[in-house]
């Protein structure tokens, strides 16, 4: 038996005795995690603004050390350490292959088929499409470790946002929301890309320092009525990048409106209630707004470079470290925005 | 005093003299017009769909000879044959220069000020930004008017759709739509950018006729309910080019469903009644949405180039030729559909 977290309804998550996963096709791996992560995406069924069914696993962010491989199992071996990404592809197809590997043929997620990460082990459908090796020098270092966990989610959505915003394009980015997604497109903006200028918008006076020093040049308060007026001024009519990192109407339509005409909007969470986005204005100023989920295992490998080199340390948005055992409270600091990010170590 | 056309209310549009225009501005031009159109989109306040004044001027696509220009003017002369691009820009600012003139810092549009385009004469502000010189070959050649009529508005539109939507990548693209936009973003798809296989996807034997004339390799009913899985099926998963050129949310749902993961949707008429389009999907897809306002100046000489080397008869899509004495009659052919696209000559 193992530790797993299971989902009983609004605000009610609970670590549970469960039976160990057992490889089940010949592409399997069995992996033991080793850091787990708390997403801001889990609190939308935790709070029950999405449907979710009572029983099912949670989690879908890990890194650890695999088990177990079955019989066709290529690219990695028991005692390797491993990131896996948040979605599952065959790393075969035609999407996997040009890099979009959550349009896999085959693809699927964590916590479908009782397989969430939040545990201290789960059955890697497609282990070679979906693992990438970790790095040796950040096997066992606790800071490159953080940031590896990162690389599962929300560096990977943060970067893919910066990146299919063009801000290799060198002008200036604007960033929507300082949740750990919106500080890891600052990062990816102003430290991969390094874009000429990054502004970001957010409300929390905390998690702007850490823009400031992932490289965010200029920092906004999104409940400031003036901000949209300070963005154009400062950008001369608009910025030819946004990021949209929140996902409501409100941080929609302020993407929008800071938009440069012929820029590009991307917005990298699942979209909640945002009823009428404002065609009218990426019609009139011919923008592109472009979609969101991040193909994470295409951006494993170059991350981790650029981790290990130093260049980044997106772990920083883990502010707060729990063991497993305590995975309600995780929640629940998330859920009261006392911490951004929960970093989640089972063996503690 | 001169003919022009005058909105008095849902279907009702008179021509009636009123003062000859004059120069106002160093900068401007007036220009006799020689061919004038009427567009889909004027059929929008004709119905009553969107509001307009009563008493304003209609019109905002024309070709003419110049008679009279201001004293800074520089690029055009008196006797010149010019053609007119839908929106009214400098040529000087960041946003002409880059081809952008839609966004133009001192752009306008026609009809804005008593200077509608079906009339016998116009007063061009900007002459130098705003009109481009006719072809030598086009002037008295009365098939290649017509094709220099389109580049007012439509056959730019349509190229600037199928331009944006990726069509010069290669693959296949889908035109949602058989109005005169969509037939030319056919025409532009197939012929200008020799995308690999243009599917046309609209209701009206006819006008898929003309489609398939303008390059279509297929031609599909909108009307019928298995369309999005053959379009599925004959692309293995959706195209990743795709034009919606009707603009009401059936339409946009079609486009979005057909393309393929990572690929374009560009909308190029000004969205109506779209309340929500399928962000879900955009954001899961990894699609870009593009509107869509086409900078016509900035296409008008390479399509003139085209239209002069034979490789495209844009103005095909007139099929009713009619003189502005009878605008009123040109508004309701179009408005019951019997037309396509109604070409207006002042001096019929």
């Amino acid at each position: 038996m193992m530790k797993a977290t299971v989902y009983h309804g609004t605000r009610d998550v609970r670590l549970e005795s469960v039976p160990d996963p057992k490889l089940r096709e010949a592409t399997d791996a069995i992996v033991r995690v080793t850091r787990a992560a708390i997403c801001g995406s889990d609190l939308w069924f935790y709070r029950g603004v999405v449907e979710r069914e009572p029983g099912e696993r949670t989690g879908h962010e890990f890194i650890g050390i695999v088990e177990e491989v079955g019989a066709a199992v290529r690219t990695v071996k028991p005692g390797d350490a491993v990131i896996a990404p948040f979605a599952i592809g065959d790393g075969t197809c035609a999407y996997c292959l040009q890099g979009l590997q959550t349009s896999c043929e085959h693809g699927s997620f964590w916590g479908d088929d009782a397989n969430g990460a939040q545990a201290e082990l789960v059955r890697v459908p497609y282990a070679d499409g979906t693992l990438a090796v970790m790095h040796e020098a950040m096997r066992d270092n606790d800071e490159l470790l953080a940031d590896a966990a990162t690389l599962c989610d929300v560096m990977a959505t943060g970067h893919h946002g910066a990146t299919t915003a063009g801000a290799g394009n060198g002008g200036t980015v604007i960033v929507v929301g300082d949740g750990a997604v919106g500080l890891c497109a600052v990062l990816s903006a102003a430290r991969v890309h390094r874009a000429e200028r990054v502004i970001a918008v957010g409300h929390n006076a905390a998690r702007l320092r850490i823009a400031a020093d992932f490289g965010a040049n200029d920092c906004l308060d999104s409940h400031d009525p003036q901000t949209l007026d300070r963005l154009l001024e400062m950008t001369k009519g608009g910025a030819p990048s946004i990021v949209e990192a929140v996902g409501n109407e409100e941080s929609f339509n302020l993407a929008i409106a800071a938009a440069r005409p012929g820029g590009t909007v991307t917005f990298v969470g699942v979209p909640h209630n945002v009823k009428l986005p404002d065609l009218r204005s990426i019609f009139l100023k011919n923008l592109s707004l472009r979609g969101g989920l991040a193909p994470a295992r295409a951006y494993i490998e170059p991350l981790m470079a650029a981790c290990v080199a130093g260049q980044i340390h997106p772990g920083r948005v883990f502010d707060r470290r729990i063991s497993l055992e305590h995975v309600a409270e995780g929640y629940a600091v998330m859920d009261q925005r006392s911490a951004i990010k929960v970093l989640l170590n089972p063996g503690a």
